[in-house]
């Protein structure tokens, strides 16, 4: 009684892989895939291979592109005198979503984390050091996530960069727009009374 | 202040035109080929088209397969003369999961839905009459599913089938094993009643 169909088990066990995806749902997805026009299936597998060819890290901040340096930094347009420092690519794009910053980027590619081996070295701080040593840079935001190790790493960035003359900011902490008061945890709350502002 | 890697909305594209996959999960899906091995990229873009490429209905069953008849129509050791009629290949992977029947298949590809264009014509009904001339089949078990589409097809295709001598039965009605009776619906419930068996 052995019913296997390798192809399909091959797709099955390749989108199982991806995260969040469990076993029920791969099988969903694969299904899916069979039922479409073949063109699908091979303009979503030259998607697969083109992204991952022709995308890598922007030669200056380190965050995606598919050019030499990224479209952020190679635009004069932007504010090439601050620089927002993230964890991962992915928060360019929430900045980018915003549409109110107009600087530009440095991607870090992690936090420090000597619990998981993830030492300064290990990320991305020599390549933010050296855009620093031109003097253009005025100031740098500190945008880690509201983590331990997001702030560990803001503070050890901010304390090789504030000897430098460089202004260091970090983003400020609050209860999230349109949040319910009553479920913000009693950190959050303590944060947000701390750094009230006059209205 | 456009920010736009074109390879990578393509990924996403793709990713959201899989069902159940929303934007911020393909955004999700497509961030984290980017950040594994160039291989698994690969190796997933092969599978895509391999699946689509080798994977057809068995000219016997209509099940999926990626050989001429499939494993299940190939065996001897399988009940030839028992035909269970399902809806979908994917239902053939559920009853194949049970272990517990060894009779042979035979998949639909749909349910009669008059509302939905549907008619009795677009579905696999020849290719099952045909495999009925032979006289060897002894019983057709009904397995569409439980709603009035499947209730519709099951007494379309029991009404060709019976004048030919074959019995023709129905999947049992009842109360899901494993569930509570509290949830049930009435429906079920009715069903379920109806159908009792002496202990």
């Amino acid at each position: 009684m052995n019913y296997n169909i390798i192809p399909l088990n091959e797709l099955i066990n390749q989108f199982s892989r991806l995260p969040g995806i469990g076993k029920k749902t791969a099988e969903r997805l694969s299904f899916s895939i069979l039922e479409q026009p073949p063109e699908y299936a091979e303009n979503f597998a030259k998607a697969l291979t083109e992204a991952r060819e022709k995308i890598h890290f922007c030669k200056v901040c380190q965050a995606l592109t598919d050019l030499d340096t990224c479209q952020i930094c190679d635009n004069p347009s932007r504010d090439h005198s601050t620089i927002c420092v993230v964890e991962d690519p992915k928060d360019v794009m929430a900045f980018e979503r915003m549409r109110e910053y107009s600087g530009v980027y440095h991607v870090l590619h992690g936090v420090i984390s000597p619990l998981d081996g993830i030492t300064p070295d290990k990320l991305r701080i020599k390549e933010l050091m050296s855009r620093l040593s031109s003097g253009e840079v005025k100031e740098i935001i500190m945008a880690t996530n509201p983590t331990v190790e997001g702030e560990a790493t803001a503070s050890y960035i901010s304390r090789l960069v504030k000897p430098m003359g460089i202004k260091v900011t970090r983003l400020a902490y609050g209860i999230p727009v349109g949040g319910d008061l009553e479920y913000a945890d009693e950190f959050t709350l303590a944060r947000s009374l701390e750094g009230r502002n006059e209205i």
